[in-house]
């Protein structure tokens, strides 16, 4: 396993599978979205507060593979890490199965910042997140 | 099929399903709502206008039967009646698989008003619902 | 707090929250049967190897009671105890906040037997679930 | 509106909307999917008769580009064209919002075909979804 900035472990749940007995597609991006979210918190950084003061951080693309399936009440480590390419903050995501850390799932998920409904070119956010930057 | 007051034709969706190929009992929960929120807006009434006017209605109680199961891509017919019982206004609400008629679903949902965190006896919504109640 | 046959922490994620800022009603559903599948697994008991033998556990009726609201990423303590009524096992299951222990939900979920689409009188399971009884 | 094979009217639901007042991302991919499957049994193919036929079609890899928000209780046109790309049968998918036909969603969804949980050339399907491919 890489390198990461944050690691989450996780467990899926059987409401999460479809017909098929996987967790289906759409909960993988709730686990991304919840393991950003909890990296934030870790940080100090609360996406809320940003909410709050007219910062809204928006996901403008996600490209995700889909390489291996989860299944009911199976454990998982959900990792990222970050890097920017002019206004966006992409977020590097992995996905393990915990027992035989199989990638399941990768991702890469591009974040804008929007102040009054306009796309800003992410320095607000800046002084938060830099020090997390791979490429800083 | 008795009378109600508002009836909302709705189809479920696969990934509504789960493992055991029917829609997951949490899903019927979302139904009801969204029947809810539509009856609410097929009368002129907001759920958003209340919520922006300090007035939160919430959901205190369901009562939920599961008389029979929804498979996925299946088309339903979603009913609700309303009566007020004190504080609260209790939704009837019953879902129908279309193809049979057959009755999937029986709810009594509880909805009472709070206004500044408190609990209030209802009266601020009567000049809106009055009207639709069963036991006006 | 009274005594539970089982306690889970739980933590709420914010993609569970609605537009009022709580946790949408029917996400307590999905934590309730995810707690409830985690005890059959603590159990030994697998809700998948009664699916494959046959034997389909079906929730016939959920009564819940909101009290208090779960905000995002909130941590909680998912609690059940179970009871024998007749065919049906009936989990009694309490939500409580953990950060000041408050009841938040309060739901009594009815768990019934079904095999080969016919409601049983539930002795199959109750070689698995009997010592757990509280009316044993 | 450029062309499409397909199209379908669906509507947003208040549940699927999050604290920020938008539909949540991962709810676009629940959009997408159910799209598919809407337009795969409007051919006349069943995905649920594939899978009990042993052909798996899974989704490898999904590119969605959040372009503007969808809020609650919007209605909104799901489109999609498909094309083959080696093994993979790619949708391009495409979510407008109605009232004024703007732009929400754009996605690429690839996805392939396993038997026997190994990756075919795809053309097991190719008598299906021949005639709908764009590149044919």
């Amino acid at each position: 396993m890489k390198e990461y900035l944050y690691k989450l472990e996780m467990k899926t749940r059987d409401y999460e599978c479809d017909i098929q007995g996987v967790v289906n597609n759409a909960n993988y991006i709730h686990y991304l979205e919840a393991t950003r979210h909890e990296w934030l918190v870790s940080t100090g950084i609360s996406f809320r507060k940003w909410h709050e003061e007219g910062i809204e951080t928006m996901v403008s693309e996600i490209n995700i593979k889909y390489k291996a399936s989860l299944h009911g009440q199976e454990e998982f480590i959900s990792c990222l890490n970050l890097h920017r390419d002019g206004p966006r903050f992409i977020f590097d995501q992995d996905i393990y199965r915990k027992s035989d850390m199989r990638l399941c799932v990768s991702a890469q998920v591009s974040t804008i910042c929007v102040i009054d409904g306009r796309v800003t070119r992410g320095d607000e956010v800046l002084p938060y997140l830099g020090k997390f930057l791979e490429n800083a």
